[in-house]
C-alpha cells in the first residue's frame, strides 16, 4: 500500500514534467545585463594571499577590536546568516543601534562602493569605519587598535606573514587590508549562476517565470549586475515622492542637492535570506518591497500575482555560503599587556 | 481695423492665461533629482584660470592640431551648433568617419564620464583622444603636436602664461589641460533652470504637463541630475532585446560580459538641437528617439499625445549658448618652422 502511494507520487510528478516542461520563455539574450558571480573579486590594489585572508579571517571574528570586546564584524555582519544579522538596525557599543541596516558583506566587495551611501571606496576603506565608529565597534583611535594587535604574538606573527614588505606591518592600515582581503572572496554563487551559464534545469519553470516578470516589469533597470544591484546610485522615490526624508543617503555625503535619497542599489543576492529591507530595515517582506519599489521606482501597481511571480525568482537568487571558507578560526591569545574590556 | 485686431488677439491671450493658469501638476519635491546646471564644471585637479581657459580656446578652434589643417575640435563639436554638428558619423582626416556620433561638449564636463563608452575619465583626458586618432585630427604622435605648438611663438607665450610654475609648460598634457579647462565653463543654462529655481512661469503648461508625463513614465530612471542623463551607464535594450549588436558599448572598454551594449546614458540638455540620435545617430527625430526609448529600455507603448508630451518637454531643455566666452578667437600665427599640412 505505502509502495503504492509512492508510486503514484513519483508518477505523477514525472507525468507533470512531461506536461509541463520547464521552457524557458527567457530572451537568453538579455541575461547578459546579469553576469556569473566572479569567484573571487580582486583588487588590483589588494592582492589576496592566503596568509593575508587567513589574517583577515580572524580580525572579521575578533570582539578584541571593539572596546568592550564584545563586538566583531561577524556581530552585525553574520557569516552564517548570509552576511548580515536580519534587523532593522544592530547593536554595537552597550548597546547602541547603528543608523541604517547592516548590509551583507557577501558579496560586497563587487559593488561600485561601500556603505548604502557609497561612502568608502572599497571594502578595505569600510573596514576602518565601523571599528572606530561610537555605536559601533567604539574603539576610541587606530593607535588603540593597533596597540590591541600588538599586544597579542600570534598578530604580530600574522601580520608579518600577510605583509613581508612591511617594516611595520601591525598597522591601522593592513588590518584594513586583511579584513577587505578576506571579504573579497566571501562570494555566494547558486542556482542563478548555473542557469545564467546554460543550464535550464536550474530553475524551476515557475522561477523563470518569476524572472521574467522581473525584466518585464524593468527591476532589472536598476537590480543589474552579476550582484543583481550594487552597480549604481538611485533616487528613492523615483516616480513617486518618497514620504520619509529623515536620512538623505548619498546627499549627506557628496552635498548634491539632486543625490537627496539617492542610496546605493542593493545586491538582490540572497535577499530572501536578509530582510527586513531597506536601509532603515522598514519592510518586512520580501512581497511588500517589491510592490512599493514598483509603485515608487516604476510607478507601477502591481498585483499579487506579479508580486508573488517576482518573489519566487527572487528566492532563486539565495546561493551558497562557502561554510569552509568561512568558519570561525581559532583566535590568537591575548597576553598580559593586552587591553581588558572596557565597558564604558 | 488693424489696431482692433491686435487688441483682440491680446485680451485673447489675457483671458487664456486667466482661464488656463500654467498650475503646475509636477510635484516639486521630485524636481530635487534634475539640479541647476552649475556655473562651471570644476575640477580639483585643473584649477581654472583666465589664461587657461584663453589657451584652451584657441587650442579648441585651432586646426592646425589636425595632419591636414583642416579639423579642429570644433569641427566635430560646433560651439554655434549646441557643440556638436548633427551629423551620425562625423568626417575627420581625409573624410574619414568616426565610429560613433560626436556628442555634444557642452555640459560635458559634468558627465560621469567621457565619450559614449566612459572610456575617459574627464575631459582633460578626452582631449587627449581626437587628436592622434588617425580617423579624426590624425597627428602622428604627442611629439609631432607639442613641435606643431612650439612652433607658434604665440603659443609658447600663452602656454607659458596659463602653466606659470611650470619648467617647460608647452607638453600634450598641457594642451588638454588647457582644452579641458575651457569646456569647464561651456554651460548652457536655460528656462528649465529657472523653473528648477522655482519660477514656474519659466515654462509653458504644456511644457510642464510634458515633464509631468516624463516623470510619470519614468525617463529620469537614467535621465537624471542637473545634465538630464550622464550620470550612469545604461544597457540599450534594457526590456527589449536590442537587434543591432555591432557595437557593445562600454564592453569593449571594460571587458565585462555584462557591460555588452551598455553606454553612458546622454545628456537631455538641449537634445532638440543635436539631432540625430543614440550612439549611431541612427534616429532622425526626437518623436521617434523617445518611441524607441519607452518601448526598448521601459518596456511601454507610448501613444502620440503621450510621446508628444514628452517632445514637448524635452524642446524647453534647450539652453542658451554662452556666446562672448564661445566666440571664435584670433589663432597665433604659425612661424617659417610650423609644419606644413599634410594631405596623406
Amino acid at each position: 500500500m505505502k509502495t503504492t502511494v509512492k508510486l503514484f507520487f513519483v508518477l505523477s510528478a514525472l507525468a507533470a514534467q512531461l506536461l509541463l516542461p520547464a521552457q524557458s520563455e527567457v530572451n537568453r539574450a538579455q541575461l547578459a545585463l546579469f553576469g556569473q558571480l566572479p569567484e573571487v573579486m580582486e583588487s588590483a590594489s589588494n592582492p589576496l594571499t592566503e596568509a593575508k585572508t587567513d589574517l583577515g579571517r580572524m580580525l572579521y571574528f575578533d570582539p578584541r577590536l571593539s572596546k568592550n570586546h564584545d563586538v566583531s564584524c561577524n556581530s552585525c555582519h553574520g557569516l552564517d546568516t548570509y552576511g548580515q544579522d536580519n534587523l532593522p538596525f544592530s547593536p554595537g557599543h552597550k548597546g547602541q543601534l547603528g543608523g541604517r541596516s547592516s548590509p551583507p558583506s557577501y558579496n560586497a566587495a563587487g559593488h561600485i562602493s561601500q556603505f548604502w551611501d557609497g561612502r568608502a571606496a572599497d571594502v578595505e576603506e569600510q573596514a576602518k569605519g565601523p571599528v572606530l565608529n561610537p555605536v559601533e565597534m567604539a574603539m576610541p583611535s587606530e593607535e588603540a587598535v593597533v596597540a590591541v594587535l600588538k599586544s597579542i604574538p600570534g598578530y604580530v606573527d600574522a601580520f608579518g606573514a600577510a605583509f613581508p614588505g612591511d617594516a611595520d606591518p601591525v598597522t591601522y592600515n593592513n588590518m584594513a587590508m586583511a579584513i577587505g582581503a578576506f571579504e573579497r572572496k566571501l562570494v555566494t554563487p547558486g542556482r542563478f549562476d548555473a542557469y545564467l551559464a546554460g543550464d535550464d534545469s536550474a530553475l524551476t519553470a515557475e522561477e523563470q517565470a518569476g524572472l521574467e516578470t522581473f525584466l518585464n516589469t524593468g527591476c532589472q533597470t536598476c537590480h543589474m549586475g552579476p550582484y543583481v544591484g550594487g552597480s549604481l546610485y538611485q533616487k528613492l522615490g523615483l516616480v513617486k515622492e518618497w514620504p520619509d526624508k529623515s536620512d538623505l543617503g548619498r546627499y549627506e555625503v557628496t552635498g548634491n542637492e539632486f543625490e537627496k535619497l539617492f542610496f546605493k542599489v542593493p545586491s538582490l543576492r540572497n535577499v530572501a535570506e536578509t530582510g527586513p529591507y531597506f536601509h532603515n530595515g522598514s519592510i518586512e517582506t520580501l512581497e511588500e518591497a517589491v510592490s512599493v519599489m514598483a509603485e515608487y521606482q516604476l510607478g507601477r501597481e502591481l498585483d499579487e500575482a506579479t508580486v508573488d511571480s517576482i518573489v519566487t525568482f527572487l528566492k532563486a537568487l539565495t546561493g551558497d555560503i562557502p561554510e569552509a571558507y568561512v568558519a570561525k578560526p581559532e583566535l590568537p591569545e591575548s597576553s598580559a599587556s593586552t587591553p581588558k574590556p572596557d565597558p564604558t
